[in-house]
């Protein structure tokens, strides 16, 4: 029988997003949305500008939008997939928690807590244990499991794979899309024509994120990657797909074709969501690029290319669908995840 | 009285902007025009595609093309602007240097020959009198110098001004115009709402000809600067202006603080197309952007922004106009050095 | 048993979305490749720049390209597909007519000729037994049909469907993808930040094909139909999905409502690649929309919408993918109507 | 002595291009600088997020920005540039010609009232007498005159040049860039790769403002011109410069020849910002292009193109700057025509 599943911020662009990953899933099933207080009441075809490129799913578009409050959703619900603004999921999310709720948030509030998993599956599926901790210190029924930002998504899978050399130092640059920023995140006379080298906090989170899913959890505490990330970032006019060039030094030489082995070899998890090969390795120089690459392995691959030496060590680019793999499959994921761990 | 110029590749994106820098200058005046065989022997109107935002120069308009041949060329022309396709220039540009004339080379062949100078005049203006050596060496009664590749000149005077600190590794990702690719150099439909992680040969160039650069030229021989220098190229969808991603790491320990001023303090020239400042420096995090700040200075000034300490030294983010400062004004600059310094 | 067919062009940009749409299709088997002299001889996927967001089909990949000549064909091959250059194509098409192959073309030669049939199946498929007229004339084994061009079968349907009132006058502004000029048709310098109000030829195509489509065929002759059409031409910065504006002008008052009504219910086919609905009319005023709607009925549907009255008549926006229900599905449609009408 | 000038909505896109343009006027002296409630108090460096292509003047920067209120402005100013959202301007523009400012504005509220002159200087100069009636009407101290709507603005030049035809019938399809929608009003994700087939309201401006610049004023009453325009419009991905697709039914017979001659020879005016020609007709069928020709005549010009026989009578293109002509230009222009008619 599906998890029954609820949507906090079902009308953003990541809670559309959802909905159309959820609707087909056999694993859950859409048993509540939840919105802003303006939206609270509408049937969710009024309360949401719909803008994924495939339309309403029918039973979903005639549910009633509730506001985002534990009381409003039904007691039958199981698991939370919440995408909301980091303001708003710090004030909420943690009530959920209490009141019974297993949360799968992509919000950025929480994430660097030493209690809150950080999870990608096939990274660091180990971390989810976090939980019995959390809910020791918090007194919580519930649980709650964070996934990074899209843009961290984007190059920690190609590092796990080549951890066993010794991560030492990565420089990183992203051309990210503007769907990133949510659907008004950034005007058309923004980036017609151009490129934006900053997006508020966002450095800062592959910088210090990185370092924590790729952390060690001994069953009691989790202590960080040693590897400093220095990131530099850049918004560019493309709708889906973050691109980045990453530069790694590791203790251990590494050469682009021991590099590549471990990429396409990177255990891939036998989640549905998840995509065999994690790790879509090519071989041609200009690849992978956004438009072309996105939608590989349903948009949860992630894509790797350019595998060369530097003056400094390994250099190559790699790239994700930011609002799949990057942000509402990411959620996904972590459900499916949290459900092969008894934890629904 | 105006040196008489010639301008070998006329009809091509760079040729067209030599002439719309040339057809104003008071210290040149455009008496030769040369092009593919297809185009000898017609009106510039006719041969030329003209797609620059300003109209053809009439007098231009109406000049006759010639054949890229010095015995084509008249003979009271002294110096000669070449934009051609490496392999032509290869195979003509010699010949024009044995007979006589003065060539302000941006086409990519020779640039790291022992003895020919790769200049931009605020960085390296010394590296000018190479052609002593030169004519030594070569026999030519002319001379050539020549200006680097777009994406090298758009950082190079970003890295000039942090010299004294002792460059040691440098990280550069760049965001690259179409507009460097020539006109019909990349399809609408490789680049619209996409980034392509690729552009043939081009790392390389950001990587020895920026070490040529910031050589030193002892009178008789070049010994390169010892940086190394690692570049990931992109092509964006921007018409104009490259954007850059520096990391640098000096022996020195530099400040933002420290680098935004030995930036905007660092030298410019007494000529006519240097800009002053050379380097703009911006307060705001999110700039310098290629659609709102590529004309600063004409098309000639470097901007500069977003200086901030990173994990592993100094970071910040660059841009220059890549037709106007990375390619014609270039040339054209050089044209000025080499009217100054009396080789003309 | 599948069909043996054969794709003339099969490197050019249609060709690749032929072999995207025949390689799953149950009643075509792909049995033969042709290019230019300077790709024949080698392995598909050496000879091909693949740009199709699906990767090549392995069995494909391995054929061998041949000269585009009917003496290269297998002679088991019995339906030829060809996208050609139109000049290529009215050389070329003509012999493999003679040899017996049936072929469904998607070049412009010939479109035009009094017995050559010009087809799409839910609007005139009947125009199909002008192959009977053209046996007799010609003397041919084989047979040719057309479709039409990619800007013309965006609105040709809907038109179809209001038929009914007595079509006088239309006029018809089309904004049309990059695609729709091939790989390399429009470059990028050309079209960022641009539109440009001209496409060679086209507006042409628009007023005289949609007459030929709209004409009655009696068994014997075909007479075009009497409605003046006028179209004016844009090409703007879109991948896919041509977007067109539509006045119409008819003998007998027409209501959106019942504009709308005709369309919706205008007869789709019972072909495998025929959508149902053909003509899926939007509510909302902005749509449709290129890239939010040219994927509906995989990119075999038309778009409507905007239907509202103009001092003149009935106004409103029509859109299709101009590669697929544009070009490559549409010689596809006309291959399927082929067989069921025992052409083949 | 230069005519004290304070613009109302300062702070908005047009009003920087109002003080981009008045800065450098020799006529105008920037007095007054309005904007909300929240910037008022505020230096105009802090209230503006200036986004024009040149820096922000020093004086104006350092000006303090009051409330929207004739009570909060100088008395000495004579002039106001109003560029309000029109449910703001149709509350607060009517105190201030009761205060006894004249005001240019190009908000959309009033312009088609009865005694609100709505002009294009080239077009209508005489229309600007109405104000004679509006002050009797209203018994204004002060004055209001409109300039049109963006799209309007662009096509009416060229109709008035066919005038003496006589105007039956128009159609035309409007290619509009995002700028007209202000710097927020178009999200990068609804226009890359994407055009949107409406814009709210527009078309009826197109089709009644067109009507009433066209008509004649006999000192007393202004009667509406009679042709009949139908209109449909637009959103392209494009930064500046509305295209547009135009067909003339006219009662006499003007060929494509005849319209050169008379949009080339349409009368400009002795007025600063009114460019010579007013309209810039072009021989090459692809002409114009928003990015190719916006700035003729600094942004003021008219281009006009294409120009050919429809079935139904002439055909043409034609394009403007959004903001310069159709909007911010627009207004300063009738400041002009203000100034030089006596009413300052």
């Amino acid at each position: 029988m599906a998890v029954r599943a609820g949507i906090l911020g079902a009308t953003g662009a990541v809670g559309q997003r959802l909905i159309q990953l959820l609707e087909p899933h056999p694993a859950f099933e859409i048993a509540a949305l939840t919105a802003s207080e303006a939206s609270a009441g509408k049937d969710y075809r009024q309360a949401a500008k719909w803008r994924v490129d495939s339309p309403i799913p029918d039973d979903v578009a005639d549910m009633t939008v509730t506001a985002t409050d534990p009381d409003e959703v039904p007691d039958d619900v199981d698991l939370i997939f919440s995408s909301l603004p980091s303001s708003v999921g710090a004030e909420v999310e943690p009530g959920f928690c209490e009141d019974g709720y297993v949360v799968s948030s992509n919000s950025s509030n929480g994430r660097m807590d030493d209690d809150i998993p950080l999870v990608i599956p096939e990274v660091n599926a180990d971390h989810l244990d976090l939980i019995e901790v959390q809910r020791d210190e918090r007194g919580w029924d519930g649980a709650m499991v964070k996934n990074p930002n899209c843009s961290t998504i984007t190059f920690v899978p190609t590092l796990a794979a080549l951890a066993e050399y010794g991560l030492e130092k990565v420089h990183v640059a992203t051309l990210q899309a503007v769907s990133g920023a949510g659907y008004d995140g950034v005007s058309s006379m923004e980036i017609i024509d151009n490129a934006i080298p900053y997006i508020g906090s966002e450095e800062d989170k592959l910088e210090t994120e990185s370092r924590k899913l790729l952390g060690e959890f001994d069953g009691a505490e989790l202590s960080h990657n040693s590897v400093d990330v220095s990131a530099s970032c850049n918004r560019i006019p493309t709708i889906d797909g973050h691109l980045e060039n990453v530069w790694v030094e590791t203790a251990d030489e590494v050469t682009p074709e021991a590099a590549m082995a471990a990429m396409e070899d990177y255990d891939s998890l036998d989640l549905r969501s998840s995509p065999d090969p994690l790790i879509h390795v090519f071989d041609q120089p200009d690849r992978p690029q956004p438009r072309m690459d996105r939608t590989l392995g349903d948009g949860m691959a992630i894509a790797a290319g350019g595998l060369q030496q530097s003056p400094f060590g390994l250099q190559y680019n790699c790239l994700a669908h930011n609002t799949i793999r990057g942000a509402a499959g990411a959620s996904v994921l972590n459900g499916e995840l949290l459900l092969e761990n008894g934890y629904l």
